[in-house]
């Protein structure tokens, strides 16, 4: 079988970096070229920290997809950069692979008509780390029958919002398959303020922050003499490598633009 | 909407006693009577430590069927016994819900074709429980992304076989799913013998017995920079009532027979 | 060695239940009798759901006290009478073993002299639940190291208070040993109010409560690239009994007023 | 106040290197040199790797020590080279803070004696993760309330050996306090061998290996209707650099010889 080929955007960042290492390290990738803004025309090997490759680097993003044949394209650039890549990929007939939350409703869809049209397969994913994927459907089909459920996730005192991303968005998953209702005692009171969390339509969420955390989340879900928790740990952006991976691996099986990594994982 | 009339089978025995106060503690639910090896003529309230309820006694199970007009029969006694009413249950027209491990396939093959004869639902499941069959569910799927895995279990210090059976069961259904493989580094070492717990095809189950515990299990993923862990905490057998209560209901939209509570929890 | 001798005040309480079937199952215990607000001149088996001992029943403390020449006297119902049969039983040369929160400063002074004047041990404690007291000695010491911390405390959804009495003593004691700092990135923002929890001086206590949840706390020290956890969960109210156990041994051997279950822990 | 003077052995080893890294963080301290097998005459800024410090290196260990003026040698290398060191340091003036298991007991009480007749501080330490340190100390105070106790300890699975040390070094801790004796159900049976784990003394180590998995230790108490846990999770070496800077700041105001850190954490 021969190797998929495979092109990044962002190299240098921090996921961007991991990508390139991840596919180095596969046997069934080969990393065909980079998409950078600057270094044109030198090898990731010549860029301080990457690794020891001799893939080419285009600041054009048009130019590279057409010259390098790839099959797929992996983007974990920020969303601006991300659209247009996705584009021009699909334009070129290179698979997107998409990390990005930022795309608006009418970009979806204009990407998902291309796709179609292109008859070319395209994951873009707001989350690449199957663990977290997997705790979020999980608690999705869990809610059905334990509507009574708290979050608490915890992470590293450098991060600045409380809740992470990650647990508002398992509290809108729950919300869409449980009926809506207010937890706890109706009664209870909070003698010091806050005790009891943030409240997202009844599912109260707790942010810890302490150093020595990395990025953590139980959901906990409580019934009769019983608890059911779903819980990740990551503690290196390695952990998202795996979705990387397999929508890597998947996209060339598809034809249409597939959202969300958990269609890939059922 | 009128209420289901339940008959439950052995309403002294400890799941027994919690199947007839959560009957009476739910609206839509009506204890039409008893079948129990003592007792015949009696009603519930005469016996000591049960409800005060009007229920009547039957030590006959099939004057039981045939007089009450009941829609479901609850059975969590054993085996043997749990076999003839179900047959009984489903001549007379009345839905079995049976908790039991102890049936042959011989058995089952035959209550199943007897239910379709009927057009009568059936539901025997080895384990009410929703929570631990929800565990083993998401297990069987976490496994498919993450086929390193080990399991830790924790009972209370009376328990007398290690593993556990949920913890036997949860490997097996893991093993349907992913490739047999060891596990850990290929030269590992234990110095002192054990410390790497039970195998099941690779599988490392680990048996924590203290006083203070009651029933606790884990299973924990690994992969790539992160962890994912499915963890069950029981405390009370009223939990498994939450999944006879499902099936008690779910068990009149039905006109077969459903082996395994998993059925129910889509 | 000769039996302690212990009267129970309170034996139909629910604490005072479990002193009842505590003393009874050790045998270096002998229940001499009880104080109970109504059934004088009963014994403990006349009454619907003790256990089936000879122990006289009397509603007069006093006369109870001085008929009975027992060693301890082991008080777990209200502040007020807890109070007054401390006292009477220090005049009565009876050893006091007291589980409450209640006294005002000036009432424990008054006792602590009384005890000295009598020479006799006495215990109060506001906790005797022996996990959840080294929980708290140990997060105090912890913190000496690890001025980082979060309490996570989860209950039942029946409780009505929250943070729970157990976290903020924790975080009162945790106070005295670290310097008052606020933890976080000093720009952390909630974008759901109460993420981030309650405050105690810089210390985040967050509170869950779910049903199938029991009493459960976790204390959680953050430093560079590590995490230590204190954790306690309590299924049942015996767990206090190991505390009034070891309370009612060692009063035997002191001679002074002893405030807190820890200094018997050392 | 001055800060004090440093010097690291083996900066490009993988804990001397977080040595250095600390040294350079803290206002406190100050890096006065390496010693190093090469790269004599060298800057710490001249290697690849180590971070912008104009400390000098030194392959002869004797000429660092005494040109240097150093008040602490923090030493991380091999037991052989560390006690040579260690010695050096002593008999030129230097406090020595030493991270190693490997000395005999003859060459413990040779330095001993060494620093008592210096009258300089000296710390020999197995283990300079103030969290595991900490938890091992609790664990020990806690064995003496709760006797049943179980060991779980999760670790990557590149970790060839099991137990972990920790866990062996907790358990030889908590056999000093507590009776041996058999935990468990007397008739307890391993329907799979290896469920219940590797018994030290009738203590249960149970260890876990996974992707995924850094390293975690859990002491599990049971007691009556309660557990009391100890949890500590390590997710970088840099957690040992709380201990080596504690004990650094702690040996200047020493004039014996410490074995253990417990003995600076109390």
């Amino acid at each position: 079988m021969s190797k998929i080929k495979i092109i990044v955007a962002g190299p240098r960042g921090r996921m961007g970096l991991e990508a390139v290492k991840m596919i180095d390290r596969e046997d069934t990738f080969e990393l065909a070229g980079c998409i950078d803004r600057k270094n044109d025309g030198l090898l990731i090997k010549d860029i301080d920290g990457l690794p020891n490759l001799d893939a080419p680097i285009y600041t054009d993003a048009e130019v590279c997809l057409q010259e390098l044949q790839a099959d797929v394209l992996v983007d974990l650039t920020t969303p601006e950069f991300a659209y247009t890549h996705t584009k021009l990929a699909l334009e070129n007939g290179v698979r997107p692979v998409v990390g990005t939350t930022g795309y608006t409703k009418e970009q979806l869809e204009e990407l998902r008509e291309l796709a179609e049209e292109k008859q070319l397969g395209a994951v873009i994913a707001p989350n690449f780390a199957v663990g977290a994927v997997l705790m979020m459907q999980f608690s999705k089909w869990a809610a059905k029958h334990f509507p009574d459920v708290e979050i608490i996730e915890k992470h590293h005192d450098q991060k600045l919002d409380a809740p992470s991303g990650t647990a508002a968005k398992t509290a809108e998953l729950i919300q869409e398959v449980r009926p809506s209702h207010q937890q706890g005692h109706p009664d209870e009171k909070e003698t010091i303020e806050g005790a009891r969390g943030a409240d997202v339509d009844g599912i109260k969420i707790h942010s810890m922050r302490l150093p020595g955390l990395v990025a953590h989340q139980e959901v906990v879900f409580g019934g009769l003499g019983q608890t059911l928790t779903i819980k990740h740990d990551s503690h290196h952006r390695e952990s998202f490598m795996s979705g990387v991976k397999l929508a890597a691996e998947e996209v060339m099986k598809l034809d249409v633009l597939v959202y969300g990594l958990e269609h890939l994982l059922e």
